[in-house]
């Protein structure tokens, strides 16, 4: 007998799932129970970070910000003013890593939703930084405040993410300048998560830091003592970082706020072909800038985050959950985990269509974040193409990723009555369990629930119009937006926000 | 600066990946070099074990056949010829336990590809057992000779299982009594690595056993000493086992070759609802069916399948891949490895279309499979809708998740110049290592090149015809069949194959 024949009896008729509810509780703080998967051998672990080390005495990173420098020479570091290169001894750079946090927490308004950062806990994050969106209805097109709110809405909704933001996608229908208010007031009122600011220049960060500190009610002091929001942000690499990403770095840290350092470092074009010298790479700048985030405030929360992958040599475009992705997600985070601060890693792909490649370059790379015990990680619902479209399928596809790996991650636990021997031995051979009084006492909510995953007969799925997971997510997301409930704002803090923004709005627009 | 901007900017125009050839060298063998992922706490594992002795003392097992009850007898078990209730003790069982390999290899006539079961060696094998086939352009349809004879092909020319059979599809043009034996002779022609055959009754199983022998220019004894072929049986769960498949088993045993034993333990249906009671009904059955191999034949090698998962409790319908499958996967290996046999899982999905639903499900049973080193991982190739069907589009999406995987499980290696350290000082900062002479002297081997994913940007995709992966699939297997050539075979061994296939025809329809 085939392992099917009995299974092919038991199906019947079954309602279409996208025609039910799709908002879900949030997920709960996730810890990873399983040691890590480690890949790098002690000695190769120590040959990439004595490297690091090496580049950034011997060669250095080009710091492109006067501000910057002067922080790195008044730490002992040897710095060209002309060229702008620093170099830094491993003492300076240790010194300063001990003041990093392996652990800390960010504070949500929601308290029940603070992000627990370092340690065995796994967070997931949306995609981020992207100019377009794409559905089905609408198709393909640039990113605007719309997109961005419904973005925003259906992640709360789903609650499958941990934290929102930065700039998820780029509204471009609003002046450039003026940006990043509009998305922090949306993520405010779209949610009560954590959430991320842009990180680019002074004064989009600060921004950033002054409503966090609203929508805590927080002075900045306060802020500082018990932080709320984070940048993830870039290098330059190889071995540049420009001087509008070091002044957002450094007003987060000077505020106390959490930073999150990712090296560009793709294998073959931004760094060496090799994962070895890619790593080295990686290490040496975020390290390097890790270094500067505490010359500027001992102890400001800070985030190694790993961005390696390979790109396709014959053309230069880049790759996402490859084997080389896998690998430089399990070595990035064993590489944090030795230096003692936590790993931020991404959930990513490069398909052009929400199918099977986006789903299952999204799987390896999930799966190495999760294993790797990477901490934040980024893009993890909703990326496509490389990071060039937020899809609103591919988030419902990523939300039965995202809640699949947090139903595994669940430590099992069984009682005697969980054995089940009484019930098994109640059964007679070639009987059934449906009816067992085990069974029923059990059956609602003894199995994960999905979101999107269609497990009705051929027949009756065709009859049905014969959607594929890609046009079931289309219903499931607009129900989802449907169902939105926005969660609570204290109204004096909604106000507030809206008297900041337009003191703000007003002063930019003088200004440029 | 976002993560995607320079991303953006290296993206060219590449050639369609599908217009490429898709035959590959096959696949090593594969070892994991990785600790299994283990979630059973010591005293979980024990309580399952227990637990399944208990059932074995204590319910018994319907074996429903004379033979078999008769080995039970003479082995010590308590035997109720009335009901074939066969209750047996822990000694007895641990005892034959204690005879059967912990690790074997088959024979594959291409002395290249012998089947290594046991210790970290990982193993990827096709769909199974079948009545099916689908592909985009003939429609879903019941498999036939030619459909079982063109994924063999396909399989072959793709290098990405380890072993084929026993039935992939059911031939139902050829009558029932004589399919095993074209099934057999097209494994035999199509492919030169180990196979497995139909395991339902004697007739089968031992058709098999003398193919296989003439396949290897081995007498039966040989055989025995040096196995070649297999069977992948399932029990009737809960508790019973059909006489055909203990005729099956015992054939095999009794010529010292391989039988996987599956319980078929859906949670909810033939097994308890929960997680521990399933396990446990699965190790029961198998252990019992185990030690009857041994009773038959010591050391005859065997295998402990598992295939528990859940079904949709409001229509019964199996699903696949889900979180409680990953669970038992990792729980049912950590058990199996307790015992000291091999274990077998599957890679398996319940969707109806090769989708993003298709590829989760897949590889999340994928991840399971491979990290609880399971030994054999069967269905890996084709597999859908819960086993009805086997997609030719599938086995292209599953080709790349096997062999991204056995990218990923090759041992990291490192030399100093890997490390890139000079490469690295020779790029100024902010330039690139496209031109490198480091990445020049490896850029054409430095990565894994995939059959499948298509990484050109989304112009050059849409103007190309805006293929999704399961479209392009269907270039790559038309490809890989038309690219397919058939392996060496002595022309004496397919002499007496056609034969042996003459005179086992005549006698079986002279008998039926």
């Amino acid at each position: 007998m085939s392992d099917i024949e009995n299974a092919r009896a038991r199906r019947r008729e079954r309602p279409d799932r996208a025609s039910r509810g799709a908002s879900r509780k949030p997920l709960p703080r996730l810890t990873n129970p399983w040691a890590p998967v480690e890949i790098l051998r002690k000695d190769q672990l120590e040959r990439i970070i004595e490297g690091a080390f090496r580049l950034l005495e011997e060669a250095g990173l080009e710091i492109r910000s006067a501000e910057a420098r002067a922080h790195f020479r008044r730490a002992g570091a040897l710095v060209d003013e002309e060229s702008g290169l620093v170099r830094v001894g491993r003492d300076i750079v240790r010194a300063h890593l001990a003041t990093a946090p392996a652990q800390f927490v960010l504070r949500a308004r929601n308290a029940e939703r603070h992000l627990h950062i370092g340690g065995d806990v796994v967070n997931f994050g949306p995609v981020n930084g992207v100019p377009n969106v794409h559905d089905r209805e609408r198709g393909r097109r640039f990113g605007d405040h719309q997109s961005l709110t419904e973005i925003l809405k259906i992640n709360h909704a789903l609650g499958h993410v941990h934290w929102q933001g930065g700039v998820v996608v780029e509204p471009v229908d609003l002046p450039v300048p003026l940006r990043h208010l509009h998305i922090n007031r949306a993520h405010i009122a779209c949610s009560d998560i954590v959430w991320a600011t842009r990180g680019v220049g002074r004064v989009a960060a600060l921004d950033g830091v002054m409503m966090s500190a609203i929508e805590h009610r927080s002075t900045l002091d306060d802020l500082a003592r018990a932080p709320a929001v984070m940048i993830v942000t870039n290098t330059n690499s190889p071995r540049r970082v420009d001087e509008e990403l070091l002044e957002g770095i450094m007003t987060m840290a000077e505020h106390g706020q959490c930073t999150g350092i990712t090296p560009f470092t793709l294998m073959g074009a931004m760094a060496p072909v090799t994962l070895a010298g890619a790593l080295t790479l990686q290490t040496a700048e975020a390290l390097g800038i890790i270094a500067l985030t505490q010359m500027v405030r001992r102890g400001a929360p800070v985030v190694l985050g790993g961005f390696t992958s390979n790109v396709d040599m014959r053309t230069g475009s880049p790759a996402f959950g490859t084997p080389e992705y896998v690998h430089a997600t399990l070595a990035g985070a064993q590489i944090a985990r030795a230096l003692g601060v936590p790993y931020r890693s991404s959930a990513v792909n490069a398909s052009p269509a929400v199918d099977a490649q986006a789903t299952y370059e999204t799987a390896f790379s999930l799966w190495a974040s999760i294993m790797s015990h990477s901490h934040l990680i980024n893009h993890a619902a909703g990326w496509l193409e490389g990071g060039l479209v937020a899809s609103y399928e591919k988030i419902i596809v990523d939300c039965e990723l995202l809640r699949g790996w947090a139903e595994i991650l669940k430590p099992i636990d069984f009682s005697d009555d969980d054995l089940a021997l009484d019930a098994i031995m109640n059964v007679p051979p070639g009987g059934h369990f449906f009816g067992s009084p085990h069974t029923i006492a059990r059956y609602e909510k003894a199995f994960y629930e999905p979101i999107l995953s269609d497990w009705r007969n051929f027949e009756n799925w065709r009859d049905a119009g014969a959607k594929d997971a890609t046009m079931r997510a289309t219903e499931i997301w607009k129900k989802t937006l449907e169902s939105y409930v926005p969660p609570p704002l204290d109204a004096a803090v909604a106000e507030e926000i809206e008297a900041f923004m337009q003191k703000r709005e007003g002063e930019i627009l003088a200004a440029s």
